[in-house]
């Protein structure tokens, strides 16, 4: 199968998760980047394209012309990875969508539910695939943990505690990655958007369970700053289930702790992004197990998206790249494990609700 | 210095609690047990009695008359321990202090408000002192924890993390050491009570804030359940600091971890009773550590409660013992770092506006 | 069961290990400290015995009048603690032997061979018992890899790994602890006495297989130091079984550690001191599990030296005193678990090959 | 910078060690896998080759037809990576090399120590480069390990602990990894060869220091095994270190775990597989830190071979490509970090010692 000729907008040299979208797309050989608007700066944009081998006629400085340029070739891209802040997702997604390209965009889907909405009218009529980069779905101990939830080995679900916690924002910071971040104009909310939402995905992937309500008070702790740093949020799940969930960019000793917790009436299973290729499960009354990455009692549904022996650390490229090769195999096959617009609208409705709740002063919402 | 003559209420054969205060009475040689109503039960008084070693006419089967006894005699106690199931904790520790002997009492204070200050009333009156067993805060590396606190190793706190998960009522449960901690009218409460005020005291103890505000959610798991088994809040702090408790005896995985994290704006601080001998520091912008107990970076206040050299563990019956040691100094020197009626009183604050909350649907309420 | 009465040679104020045997006897009930020649310094002797609560005409600065007075009482003890350095273990334990009184005696048995032999001789035939506080055996945990290993669950043994690592003497050192500890004539060597014992017998317990050769290269690293300070060992066990041992106390980041590692054909099992309420094991095959100290999967010899539910570390304080109370069990009852005179004798072997080997460039040699 | 052209010799469908070599080529966009001599069975070789996405005139069966064919052709390969079993090493190598084709060999060397000879030979006058895949080198906190040790963070070397263990060979196995990998005339040898050389080249990279003699005892546990599955050594190095090096593929619990402690006068380093991301650092006398990757302490040889921000974990695909990215950087700049031929003899020269001296009872011996 050859690889999908593949675009991208946003990820100019020194930007983040534009590397690592690109990273993602290479690692299994089924992607082939071909063209990008790769920054709005023309100079910037074609130093970022030679460099990453584009053709001089391939680098675009306006996504909108991207699109119609794309599509008009017959070696056009045929997917796109949207990786600029989250004011641009709709705007560069939608040109793509309405041409029948496959958009995979970085999370949160937007900066505003208008951008949403908009967005999701159009994705829902295209008949190209939108998908959405909730990273830590792409773990192979997280569907690890998900497929021992569906298959009962913790039984009804009665608490699930979840956190993100980071410390790169203790500080106010100039650089090119906080920026943006902490501007609420580009990123539609703060902690919550950026990292809340990984977490609320989180939940939402390993236990298939909704969030009925949610009270949340939510901080800026850093004199100056515009946006939210600090989310405290209380719970309640479909099922009686309850929970607590926490985002922070500003706990010093967490470089990127991602934590999920899922406690029923049979065992309970923990995850931290810390230790990524390990899972622990406790069968209520038996010794703790500490399942490892493809070793024994490993389901299908953490082998698939496994690369080498239990013992090889895989970690957070692989999972981002876990995403890319579902991404093709949906649209190669139409079958494929990979977060969608539901998930980008699922989430906007969680990040809304937490502010909603927050400004009520903690009030129970319903996302 | 000869050890303080040492008498007990509860604590029969079999019983947990008692014979955790016991052992903690006996390790540093400062407490000799003569005296005892060890049950109201004659028979296992005087077998659990004898087998401790106490001579047949200190053996007794109703506290009061104890403390009348025992407060007669020139060799009488001076100093009790209650170790009964919370409803009984004012009711015998009033006699005692009428009597000038220092009362040693476990936790929570008293299982009702009305109890509570029917002792506070007494023990504000007496010459005798009136001591709570929190046992976390004899831990070396908690007192180790409040002091780089206070001495603004982790600079204005902004956030705070606690939680205390066990997961030993995960299913009905018919043991002794059960059936009272669910019985309303013994208890005063479940979970809240019982481990939450833990984490309620661990957080005061190493933060030095009051709760200004809390928010609350609590459940029973468990069907049939009386009391709450799980309790979740979040947290407004004395200057602006926001946090989360969370206390679970039905989260399988968890034997009994008991977890702090402080997050300060210059540095952060973790410590878990899974690990209780190490405290992860981290200085903002340098690389994490992990002091370890009587070893390099350890303030007097913790090599004070350490006994053995760094590397060589010491666990829960040396915190335990930590807190009766400083209760001998605090008798015999007036100087000693161990909880009181204060820390009662404001723990069944705690627990009251948890369950007021609660019942509010998760209010805002100010203990 | 009232106390044993209790005696101590060694352990004045200040030292280490007599403070640890001294709560060690205090912490199950089970003796009386009522005796001691704590010091052979009549003033430092007097002192530490009247901190300690000893009549003044039972501190004794000779311990073989001692042993003779003690002998003479009615009330005199029953049992004594040899906590000196090594050269003095014989001298003082010999006494108390003839006299019928039992010994508990800190490792390693000797300084030199000769003094082992003459110790040897006496205990034999003394109906007193001489027991020997090899810590580690201590631990519930230790025991409950023993037994695991006794009843199959790792199969047939394999390869042992086993070593014992501190750093406290990565420098030239002259605290009280260190000065008798490098100087050979009070040791009799180096880390291979004081910790590579330890490292042996944990070996010895947990497996119950006897070295059958060994090749040792024994190092001095601090210049000037006239004892090893570092030993590396491979060894050949009964059955065909390999290991190696490594102790070492110039390994700064090691505070205390202790690991011993068992692989057979079946299974494997995993310790180590950093975390001693916890255990590894490894069916193969299978998830690895971690057993808790009291929880699921905990046996008989296991639980028995346990003294509060899972969850509730338990530590070095604690290991030892299982030793005093296995002791005082096997004194009262005749049925007990504490290491020996054997164990003491086939300690100074395992010594002697190690130098021995050494000594010839690292030649095999059997024990 | 375009991509290099890149084939392959070995690694058909199914084999471990050739996907992760395609995909370590791949991660960072520097190799185009163009050719291939993937199995010498003609069907295989088509299928590989055909999924890889190979022009079907360049998929051969033969490795000396490929390099001639390629050498002949103006878009011929500039690079092969050599991922046979060990004994078709040097026969695959050399028609490359002479043929000014740049090697990537998967280690050990050889099998033999006449291959390796021949081997050195032709690469000494090849002006193509010869480059060893020495995994663990590639793991940036290795890298930052070898910088402090060479900066002089943990003074004067004392000691160094290495150890490789599995447990994969536990039973005997017939999966097409186990089958040459036990065949010594496919491998030359068995874990000495196949981990025990990554484990002393980890030594030989992190501390600088050569082995100045060793002694080893080598064992096949599993009865029937033709090979060796565990090795112990002890080491001395220059300068008069020590150490010891264990390797074994029979250690139920250890998936695949390689670690290195190196202990100097003035402080200590811990790494281990098991978490590949951090590295534990010990300044004598100070407390423990633990470094991460991309975070505060790392240095300039760690950061340049990381992708993502602290937090972020990278594993061993990551560190795989550190070792293509670097021999891509050798090639284009003649500036590059990777082991090469005398890496490659040098391992070879210390499996044959660990042979030598195992057959000589364990005699020391220099390699």
């Amino acid at each position: 199968m050859r690889p999908l000729r593949l675009g991208m907008v946003g990820g100019g040299t020194g930007a983040f998760i534009g590397a690592v979208h690109r990273i993602a797309a290479r690692m299994d050989g089924r992607f082939d980047l071909v063209a990008g608007t790769l920054s709005s700066d023309a100079g910037r944009a074609r130093t970022s394209g030679l460099e990453l081998g584009l053709a001089e006629d391939r680098i675009y400085t306006n996504f909108a012309q991207m699109a119609e340029a794309e599509a008009a070739r017959a070696d056009g891209i045929e997917v796109v990875s949207i990786v600029t802040p989250n004011h641009l997702h709709a705007a560069a997604a939608i040109p793509f969508l309405k041409a029948g390209i496959h958009v995979i965009c970085d999370k949160p889907l937007t900066a505003t539910m208008a951008d949403a909405q908009a967005l999701a009218d159009v994705a829902r009529t295209s008949p190209a695939r939108f998908l959405l980069t909730h990273t830590y779905s792409g773990y192979a101990m997280v569907r690890q943990a998900r497929a021992m939830v569906a298959a009962g080995a913790v039984g009804r679900i009665r608490v699930v505690q979840v956190e993100y916690a980071q410390d790169w924002l203790t500080e106010d910071s100039t650089s090119a990655q906080a920026m943006w971040r902490v501007d609420p104009d580009k990123a539609g909310g703060g902690a919550v958007g950026d990292i809340g939402s990984h977490a609320w995905h989180l939940l939402r992937f390993v236990t298939g369970l909704r969030i009925t309500e949610l009270a949340a008070d939510m901080s800026s702790m850093v004199p100056g700053r515009r946006v939210d740093d600090n989310v405290q949020a209380m719970l309640r799940l479909e099922g009686g289930a309850r929970g607590a969930l926490w985002a922070s960019q500003v706990a010093p000793g967490h470089d990127n702790t991602v934590r999920i917790r899922v406690f029923g009436d049979k065992g309970g299973l923990d995850w931290t992004h810390d230790d990524p290729g390990h899972l622990w499960f406790t069968p209520f009354g038996s010794p703790r197990q500490r399942l490892v990455q493809n070793g024994p009692g490993a389901v299908q549904a953490a082998t698939q998206v496994s690369r080498v022996p239990a013992g090889h650390p895989e970690g957070y490229l692989e999972a981002f790249a876990n995403l890319y090769a579902e991404a093709a195999r949906l649209i190669r096959t139409g079958e494929g494990d990979v977060p969608g617009l539901q998930d980008g609208l699922d989430g906007m409705a969680f990040i809304a609700a937490c502010q909603r709740s927050s400004a009520a002063n903690g009030a129970w919402v319903t996302p």
